[in-house]
């Protein structure tokens, strides 16, 4: 339904064209320092009319906070906000509306509750996820300060074209027994996880770091816009300073929590963390990341295929993940489909859309990010504090017994 | 935790060597006619010694049910069901004990919980999906009874190798802007979802229902064996007859709940829906899935690129989706890695384990992907019926309420 | 946490001084007429400042609905929903800051949270209930539309003056085996349930439908007034035309859930459905309610002491239930206490406050009670709608599988 | 449904006559010593046939501990655990099958279920609360190591018999101003509260500490099974050496989820805490409770109406509660009632069962209650150790962030 989370739990309401899009945060940790301004950075990185890559509607999308902060401090208490809707009507009835669009939630929000919204697909709109974005930012306050946690999030394609560094796609003429050529993790993609910042990222406004690359991107773009058709593309996101222990076997494993959060977010299609898709490829020999101490004396591992999880936990390397959004279902192009009724007919032009919607995804990306390490963050704490409370164990041998290492939640 | 569902709900336990592993199955329909061997089956398509593929652990995996049925038929309350373990001792200690297996969860096992259990990794093992399996297989018969929903995994592909007929992987050496060849789909991927049956695919030892390719696949199966290595794969899921309306906006959209249900299997590490990570190059003119009306008379897509779910919402065609499983972390070879204590050491060989998981994956899939749709349709049943009380809106033009489809759930 | 229920589901937020209180309401059925007036007639039964024996702030509490609806149909989606506080600011310092007021929540939050709201309690303050009784009245008004369900509470006592006709409290002198004068369940009682209206209650301003009685208490209500004192009091509600079946065993029974939502509000401390305390003497054979078809050819019980729930579970027969509520905490007179710190002293008056809670509670009592019912029909019908699609029960004894009374949910 | 608790969760399965009653217990902190005796010495206390007030049926009800343990050591993981029935077998047709017995849930299972168990009341049966006492038990043993808490519950009437020193009942003849008297905690009830323990408690059959009252109780009791008659009564429970800060705000205070815990115990009909129903007719000015320093240097209060819970949450004083049973529905005696179809007739005796359930209901009250403080515990835990993370608050006056009494979760 509307609610994310178990400890850190969010909760949002709000279509196109009602009065406001808002949400209530419960769980927030109380004493955190939190201003509007934690908020509206990232509220700002995802509104349209940032560029000429994103749809012409300026909206200011400005928070107001309602609740369960005072002085600058949250009380612990639940955080109410809200974003007013510019556009308040329900929209008014066009020819348009006798067809549903073809891959978005028109038709199956109308076979779901059989009664349909006037902004047609409710509450698939983007501006559902200004909640979760606002939520993020809350929570992602909470993990800078607490652990130092980064979280950044980019685009690694858009289309075709790729960031050259990330991982390598599956290989293309398989030759069965070849094992010999397996450089999925390239050192320039390792170097680029563990030091690309926003900053960086938002120097390009497709949000790709790599200047090359995301002109092409653009250009790509621009081309679907012109042809008033769209396209997809890739968002990669890395956390960096996670503490280990992450993670609620067996159901709700980290990646499995992420899984879930990435494939909320409208259009996307596929996730993948670590090697993904590309290291079914690796034999074990190759792909298993090797133990190693740390000359700060801290464990860990000598290559991080895994992602920064093992087992569903987190294991304190960074944590990366792919998700692929198509391209957006609604275009002005004219498509030969059918009207509700099943009467055959042809959709023309209707509002003005993201030719592509990786570049404002970025923000939406690390914002879900942020909901799903915060959570299990609360979970491990709950379990750590209340086994520090226990006598220490005597009766199991001293290889069942060890101390953390040191990084732990 | 170890409970999955929200009004269909699974609650698992157990480790390697406890007494039984066991799950209880709470929110079964009542009436629902159950045998001990319609859950059998599945266990039985699990269970590890069917083939010289997988490991030579011969467990029998009868399962005692305990509660919740009479006479052959569900009561409606909760279904405990248990599966005693062969070997219910604690294993002894080893030296190997020493070392964290790399990638596997023995580290942040015990960084998570400070306490080792003396199989290593607890509930990450292979047993803990006995449960599952068992859940998924009495959701499943409701669904086939209810909606005569078919519900099929097979593997398509094994290191390399890949079924022949399955999505393309994603272009080489893209060129930007060709945006011509996209044979995402071939017509012979779109026939085997449409047709491919169990019975077809239990006839290859690997599940990968291609004979040529089972072969090859086989072959390179076998020789991660001899080399004490492992290789992963892919496994391919369809859902058909699946009524519309399934999936709740707008955190739990059904591919949103599929993914976290698939990457909560063991050694999963990506997923994609519909037409996934390759779909993302494809622009939405082409990629959208235009309306067409049946000759049937009921609403349907032209194409399926979006694998049956819109705005996460099913809209009656075909779910697919994919799965990446690693290698498995446990090899016989030799490993340079460190133990506990961040001494660095090599870790020899322990233990049978299966070179490559995949075969053994298909029932798991499928109960999962039983679970996923079975809580959707409850929640499902729960508005329709509750809709169905009110009277009719008259309040509202016609084409904003439309009768459903038909098809709905 | 701060949200209540499964399927019907409300998230609350907002204190004293914050900008709003509000709430998000989440699973409600689509197709349902609901227009402000709907939630706003309740909302003031709540506020204060409606006659003189509650607290003479005048809020206003307009509702603002913000998403949810459209042409004054409910979409099925959450809707938001708000109240601005009159009062925005955060208190200023005071000396009696320095003294948490006794049974009262501030000292409790403070250990709680660390960190102090500045009006004191938090989120145990009275308009924190503003948003249940949104909720609630929205649940209301589907339970109305769908079902005839009529919801009525009123004052049944205060202070020591009780309604006349109210379940007589336990004997004070037991005769431990006179077991024959046993009138727990008056006849006039049983008419009162029966027949009360809101608008009987409403009529008078104890909002206890007994004149005399209301006069009594009105003098007592104002004597605690006058004294700087206050009263406690109990409220009983009564719920008819329920369909039978709703409750969820073994943990969410009927009146599990009741006992919950009861406790919840602020103040409570007491709860007790159909005979409660007092049934508790009755032999089981008194207090047993025999089975009776009535003339309309339902079944239905000849006495209802199980106040309409048997076995967790509804039977169709009204359900009833009382709730004490404490004399409020926060009173101006002086109270020797101690600081924060510890220091004894007198803490002098502060604020204005009702000087007795119960006549205000009714509404919030009926929106809770709504709430549960709202919750349980909906799951209910999960059930059902998913068990009328199995193939009917032949291999079971007729006595088994017997058709449903008409009247289930 | 069959789940209880958020972080510490148990769900059980088993009705009387399926292969075994069993549970999940999820949560339990790693590194708890467990052996089967922690939890077999409460099961026994709830078992049948400890004496002649109970049923005599024997059941032994040996607790087999399935997972979660190793070396006496709890790993963290699900602890799954079973009791055997000792008769399997679904129950032979009989005449008294035609009627629903009344007050029981014969009728309101069928209704819900659409489908009947052998046994009738499916879950209703007394064995389902196996699984709870065993839960209970665990999370007791947490309690007791990490914070030296105590449960000790007692019976504190039956029928009209009453422990002399408990709270006294309603005034029967109401002065509507005289507040001059009102014990209603007496200094007996205070030291019995803070001083009974279990041992004491099972000194007496009844489990009344009071010979002279144990002994009336018995004869009520016993007179009540010649009679083939049953008879109700209430159990007192205290909680003592909490920690305070428990409850969470709004809808899950502490009462509110020990009322609904309490609620879910079979045969239950009231609640109330600290002062409960008899504290509603003091004057606030009397009812409140001061604040002191105690000797120790901890804050506390000067009386304890409250119970111990301020505002939903606990401030460290004892935690009491008094829960009311009715009278067991079976009963042999001969009935007036009807047949499932309606059919006017005589229900005649069967089986043999407790003709008072108090005394074996005390273990289950100390369960249910062990799970909702170690639920809270977890939660608290949570917040605590977040919040600790975060830098010290200096923007606040320092009235509003105090530190905590030492008595904190």
């Amino acid at each position: 339904m509307s609610t994310f989370g178990t400890l850190f739990r969010v909760t949002t309401y709000g279509e196109s064209h009602c009065a406001s899009v808002g949400a209530i945060i419960d769980g927030c940790p109380p004493g955190l320092p939190l201003e509007p301004q934690d908020v509206q950075t990232q509220l700002s990185r995802r509104r349209p009319g940032q560029s000429n890559l994103t749809t012409p509607r300026d909206e200011k999308d400005l928070v107001q906070l309602q609740s369960g902060i005072e002085h600058g401090i949250t009380l612990g208490t639940p955080i109410g906000l809200l974003v007013r809707n510019e556009d308040q009507r329900p929209r008014d009835y066009s020819e348009t509306d006798l067809y549903p669009r073809p891959s978005h939630a028109d038709w199956t929000y109308l076979e779901k509750y059989g009664v349909k919204a006037s902004s047609g697909g409710g509450r698939s709109s983007a501006r559902e996820t200004i909640g979760r974005v606002a939520a993020g930012a809350i929570a992602e306050k909470y993990l800078k300060l607490a652990y130092g946690i980064e979280i950044v999030a980019f685009v690694s394609s858009v289309g075709k074209i790729r960031l050259p560094s990330s991982i390598s796609p599956p290989s293309q003429v398989p030759s069965d027994d070849d094992d010999t050529v397996e450089d999925v993790l390239s050192p320039e993609f390792v170097t680029l996880l563990k030091t690309i910042t926003r900053e960086e990222v938002d120097k390009y406004i497709t949000r790709c770091p790599h200047a090359e690359t995301s002109e092409r991107m653009t250009k790509r773009i621009l081309r679907a816009k012109e042809s008033q058709d769209s396209i997809g593309g890739t968002v990669t996101c890395v956390i960096r300073n996670v503490p280990s222990g992450l993670g609620e076997p067996v159901f709700d494993k980290l990646e499995a929590k992420l899984a879930h959060a990435m494939l909320s977010i409208p259009a996307t299609k596929a996730f993948e963390v670590g090697s993904g898709f590309r290291g079914t490829e690796v034999p074990g020999s190759r792909h298993n990341d090797a133990f190693l101490r740390r000359e700060d004396g801290s464990m860990g591992t000598k290559t991080n295929w895994s992602g920064g999880i093992q087992g569903g936990i987190t294991n304190g390397e960074d944590i990366y993940f792919r998700i692929g959004f198509k391209s957006p279902a609604t275009i002005s192009q004219a498509q030969d489909t059918a009207q509700y009724d099943g009467t055959p007919g042809t959709l023309a032009a209707r509002g003005r859309h993201d030719p592509c919607v990786v570049p404002r995804a970025v923000p939406i990306v690390e914002a879900m990010a942020s909901l799903v390490i915060m959570d299990h963050v609360l979970m491990q704490h709950a379990r750590k504090a209340s086994a520090a409370l226990l006598p220490p164990i005597t009766t199991l041998p001293p290889t069942m017994v060890m101390p953390p290492s040191g990084n732990t939640a």
